[in-house]
């Protein structure tokens, strides 16, 4: 999570929202990580996870990251919860909750949907406290 | 629709599940159109509708495609259907409803969400018939 979190201090250092994400294999080998790149790739599907998944699918030249974990900064979303579900990631960590736009503990709870067809194992609450306060501060400067 | 249709034809020659996407402007331009390419690319998040946003941004050089229409031969899945509210879809076609794996009509109908922060309006049913064919057929072949 330490290595997701420097993921979200970079991409805060770029103009992005402060969110990074890691994908570790079975033995524990980090094999991508991502911050968000929504602004300078003009894509509103580039959010942190979706990267890692992407980048660590083509390194391993597969669609089904199975056996590996993700560790997000932000509660994944209702389309990085999905994704996370289609690559068959087995367990995921994540740091702070999202009330507004998260899709694992709050909005849709998606892991818990008949619609969802494989669910990894959660654990959240990792580092949220300085996750938290990147986002916080991140957008409090925004509003300025 | 008849554009997401050949591009789902397209994907099924390929071996991909058939499903086309097609982004037109507010002028009714088609500014990108796409096909699954999930095992061409090894990428799980390849979905068409992902695709076909990922290229029109790319074409328009924004990543909100606000008055743009999407058309889909398949009810958009919880992914696809948080990444057409992300881009600021203003108007989403669909052909076939999924009862398995849709958000939009099924599932977490995502649009009727708190956590949904932008909902395009949904048209679904549009040729319907020959989308739900080339699905059913596509995955009886597979089973053999």
């Amino acid at each position: 999570m330490q290595i997701a979190l420097q993921q979200a201090h970079a991409a805060k250092a770029r103009g992005e929202v402060p969110v990074g994400a890691v994908v570790v294999d079975k033995a524990g080998k980090i094999i991508a990580q991502a911050g968000n790149e929504t602004r300078e790739l003009n894509d509103p599907t580039a959010h942190a996870e979706m990267l890692a998944i992407r980048r660590a699918c083509k390194v391993l030249t597969t669609e089904r990251l199975v056996g590996c974990k993700l560790y997000v900064t932000l509660e994944p979303c209702n389309m990085c919860a999905a994704a996370i579900s289609f690559a068959r990631i087995d367990k995921l960590y994540y740091a702070a909750q999202d009330a507004k736009g998260g899709a694992v503990d709050n909005g849709t709870r998606f892991y818990h949907q008949t619609t969802c067809h494989h669910a990894p194992e959660v654990v959240g609450g990792l580092n949220e406290a300085e996750a938290s306060t990147l986002l916080t501060e991140f957008f409090a400067q925004k509003r300025k």
